[in-house]
Formats: C-alpha cells, structure tokens, sequence
C-alpha cells in the first residue's frame, strides 16, 4: 500500500516562487509514489486572521489554482479544504484533553510565532491551540509522512506524543505517529534581498504573476551597488539575481562561470537580468498555460470532489476514535 | 414562540436527591412552558476524566435513566447526548479564536475548579478550555434562558462575551445571547453532615437506591450527638435529618411545630428518622415504578431520538456561523 503523505497551505495569500521550490515542486514529484493529501488550511488560517476571513476565504480558491497551475493533480492528488472537515474539530477537542497548559506553553514553533505577533496579554486560546489542531490534520488521515522545515519539527514531536498518548490511555492502535520528511523550505528572500519574499511586503514573484509583471520585478532586484561600471568587479553573495539563478537556473557549470564573470568584473546587470527574466518566464509560461485551463468552476468540482474524498477517510478515522473512547452509543 | 432552556448533567455518576432538589425538580416543571433541550455532557465530562472513559460513557445512560424516572418526558423535553452532536465541536473551534488565554484564566469558575482538582503545572488544555466548549451548548440551541447557580453566572457571562464579538466581527446576528435563570443549586449535604451528598463520598441518597438503602441510610443519618436520652433538647441546625426533612416534608407547619418539639426535648430520633423515611419513600416510589417501566432499549431509542432532533438545530445554528464567516464554499 502507497504510504500517506500530508501538507498543505495557510491560504493567507497567492503562492510564490519561494513555495515553488521550496514545497510545490517536491509535491509534484511525490504524488507519483505517495497517496498525497494536500489541505488547504484556512481553518488554521482563521486562528490568527478570525478579523479579516475574508483574506483567507478570497485565498483558498487562488491557492487552489496555483496548486494546479504547477501540476498538481487531481486524479493523483487529494486537495481539501479543511474548515469542509468538521472531523478535524473534533478530533481536536478529544486532543486537548491530552495536552497540558504548560506543554503548549513550550512549543518552540508556537513560542516565536506568539513573540513574532506581538500577541503579548491577549494570545487568542485558538492560535494557543493551533498545534493541536494540526495534530488532528496529520493523524485523521493516518499521514506516514509530513514534509516541513526544520522549524516545524516540533510540531511533529508533539503530534507523536499526542499519539502515543491516546493510543495508551485507550487501548488502541487507531492512530499512527507520522515521519517527518525534512525539506528544505528555507524561503527564497524577496527582490529587495532584505526579508523573505512575502505578499504584504510586495517583493515576491508570484506563480500568478504576468510575464510583465516577473520582468518589472526581476529587473528591480537588488544585485551589488558596489558593482557600477560594467568592468567593476561584482558581488554574488546577498545578489538577488544570483539567489534566483541559484534556484531555476538549470545548467549549475555555466552558473558558475557566469559568477567567476561576475566576480572578476566585465558582466553586466542586465545580461543576468535579461538572462534570469527569460529562465522565469519559461518556468512559468506553461504554469499560466494550465492556469488559464481551469474556470472557477472546475476548480469548485475539484475541490468539492478531493474534499468529498478526504471527508470519508477522516470520518472512518473518527468512527475508529469514538470506538476507542467508547463514544460509540446508537 | 416558546423560549428555550438549555441544561443539563455531566454524567459522571447516578443522581441523588441533592439534583432532585436542586434542578431536575424544577427542569419537570419547566418542560410544560418552555422548549427544553436536556444535554447528557459527556464531552465536557471527559475534559477531567478522560483517562477514566468507562466511568462517563456508562453513566450516560444512568442518567438518562434518572430524567425519565422525576417525571421528565421525552415528548416534551429533548434529551440528547453532546458526544453525538460534533457540530459543537466545530463551533468550538471557532469561538476559541475569539477568547484570549487570559480572559479563560481569569473566569472564576475554573479557577476555583483548577485549584480544587489540584491541577498545578498539568491543566488539561481541554479541561482550560471547556467554558468555551460550554459557550457553543448554549448557543448552538439559540438557548434564551440557562438554570444555573450563583457559581456559574460566570460562564454565561463568558458566552454572552464571545456571542457579542462573534455577531460584530461576522456583522451578523446569528447567535443570541443567553440570560441566567437563577436557581438554588446549593446541593444537599450527605448523610454525615459534613460535605455535600456525592456519589464518590458514598453519602448520598440516589434515585435509584432500593427502599432499604433509603432506609438504611435515613437511619444512619447524623443527627445532634448532644441528644442522648428522649427527654434532652436536641439540636435542630446541622441535624440532617431536619435538613431532609426541610427539603422534602410538604406540610411546613406540622414541620415548625416538629422543630420545636426536638428543640425542647421528648422528641425521638428514632420517630423523626421513621417520618424522614416514610417521606421518601412516598416520593421515591412512583419513580422508581416509572424507572422501571423503561427498557434499554427505550432509553436508546428515547436518547437517539432526541439526540436526532437536537443535531438538526445544531446543524442549521453552523450553516448560519459558517455563512457569517463566509465558510460556505460548495
């Protein structure tokens, strides 16, 4: 049997080209091997934008679409959205009662998320909670493996403990502890070079960019101010242009020569631009292609179709929960 | 239209006298104005026994067992156990988003409770939690009125809270608030004298105790241990048997002229307790006789039924909440 691999976004905005290499691309490969559920978190999402839903809401149907624009695919892929699980709540709150105050206190992730927010006195009890949510997502469908970063090993760990836990107090083998797969979703930094790329700070390329749009923002990236006169020698440390070739550009020996040019001085921004810009847009010219495929429509069916899907395995994992506590009245 | 009441048990034990007094009495006289939905608690039971399942799953029908015998009738109240309505789960969920970690530590109830239990480092983030998991049983119903004490107008405050932020955010008016009907739930002491009637404290009288359990336990009731020969003065504050007899001895003048007799010496133990026993068994009695009228069977047809018919309600409440949040996608 295909072991089960599960991921998913936070639809707080349009994926970029730091998601693409940094988890969407990896996906497509998986899907092959692995039965693949991949959520679309707005659930997850809500517990630290409840104001705006709007935002998340507005976001589902565009990760959907970017999802399917790099090739994920339906008939290989089960996409999800996970508020249309009201299993996972459930899940959660039988979770909650395993976990300690204190525990949640010192997950690591959760910590610098909650210091990064400036939460200070009035952490929502959900964003608190979070963690254990997310063991809910991963172990309803009985994920074998979780790729992450390594700041979300954490996560992990606690979901495992989770596990054990319930599987010990209520005699049962129901659930299952999940692998981390380790990735390396370091994120590509943005065009200014200064913070990672990220909707609100305007400096990400976006799958959904125009061509015009990826060649404005690849010819407003940082490179070298020291670099003015086309002899000068060249920086390639902290260039965004040589951050990005670094990830798309295919042919790693000419890469290096085109650096060692750069470093002794002679090759221009431009060319790297004009050189970048024309490796971007053939990445993303059949991305748009697939995009443009898919009415708002298809996209509600196969979102609709992968939910129903995924909506059966959770409610059989839950019928396996209820039958463990003993829930199981009528 | 009726109004409608919200209340219920956590089923962690048989009934006792001490909820005849304190809220089942009051819920039979309710049932004939008012649309009552009578929730077995079983989730909310779990957040501090959720390592003891058994204890809480087989109470559920006990209790339910208990409604039917006072005289609560499924034709006109609705039973039904909260495990089997998942949708408060999910409601849940999404009011914790609205709640702060310290906004929960600051509700007394809890606090009092996580002190009693002895809890320290170790709170159970579901027990922390369950005033919110409580927020979602009254609102889900759209409960207008909730019977409750003194020590828990503190909770329907809370939900009152959330309904309020919920309605504003979501700009809608989806969820009503509740208000408190105030009822005199001190409960009864045990037969010792010295705490309340508990089952774990093995001073209780139940509902389904035998006549001779009653009796036993009448007879073994403390009384004033200063009244040892018939012609002392005996002590009418702290004797149990008065305290019983107060509660459910209708005739209060005979009851006055009882006290005084005690109080001025020649009044018996022994008569008083055979007054206090035949009192009980004259209430205790056509209970027991419509306990017995009810199979299993019934029971989880009764429980099934009512849980149906509660779910429907819950289920219309969420598709409003979802719509407010703008969660309907399909």
């Amino acid at each position: 049997m295909k072991k089960v691999i599960l991921t998913g976004d936070r639809p707080t905005g349009k994926l970029h080209l730091g998601h693409y290499v940094g988890s969407l691309l990896n996906r497509v490969l998986l899907q092959d091997t692995y039965t693949q559920f991949v959520m679309i978190a707005d659930v997850q999402a809500l517990t630290d934008n409840f104001e705006h839903p709007q935002k998340i809401i507005e976001n589902v149907y565009e990760v959907a679409r970017d999802y399917l624009s790099v090739g994920l695919d339906p008939q290989k892929t089960t996409f999800f959205i996970q508020s249309q699980i009201p299993e996972i709540t459930e899940l959660t709150l039988y979770y909650l009662n395993l976990v300690t105050l204190g525990r949640l206190e010192r997950n690591p992730t959760v910590k610098t998320e909650i210091h990064q927010k400036k939460y200070e006195d009035s952490i929502p009890a959900g964003f608190f909670c979070y963690p254990v949510n997310q063991a809910a997502d991963i172990t309803i469908f009985k994920a074998d493996l979780v790729p992450v970063g390594q700041d979300q090993v954490p996560m992990i760990e606690q979901t495992n403990e989770i596990v054990r836990k319930f599987n010990r107090i209520y005699d049962t083998t129901c659930l299952k502890e999940a692998k981390v797969l380790l990735g390396d979703t370091s994120r590509l930094v943005g065009i200014d070079g200064k913070s990672k790329a990220s909707k609100s700070l305007g400096n990400a390329l976006f799958l959904s960019d125009t061509p015009e749009e990826i060649k404005h923002k690849v010819f407003a990236m940082f490179t070298d101010p020291m670099h003015i006169r086309l002899s000068d020698p060249g920086h390639v440390e902290g260039n965004v242009v040589f951050t990005y070739l670094d990830a798309f550009y295919k042919d790693k020996e000419e890469l290096a020569a085109l650096k060692a040019h750069y470093e002794r001085g002679g090759l221009g921004d431009t060319t790297l631009k004009n050189l970048l810009n024309e490796t971007l847009q053939n990445l993303l010219a059949p991305f748009r292609e697939k995009r443009e495929s898919f009415q708002t429509k298809d996209l509600k069916e196969i979102l609709f179709s992968g939910t129903t899907q995924a909506r059966k395995v959770a409610q059989e994992t839950m019928r396996e929960v209820r039958e463990a506590i003993g829930l199981n009245y009528f």
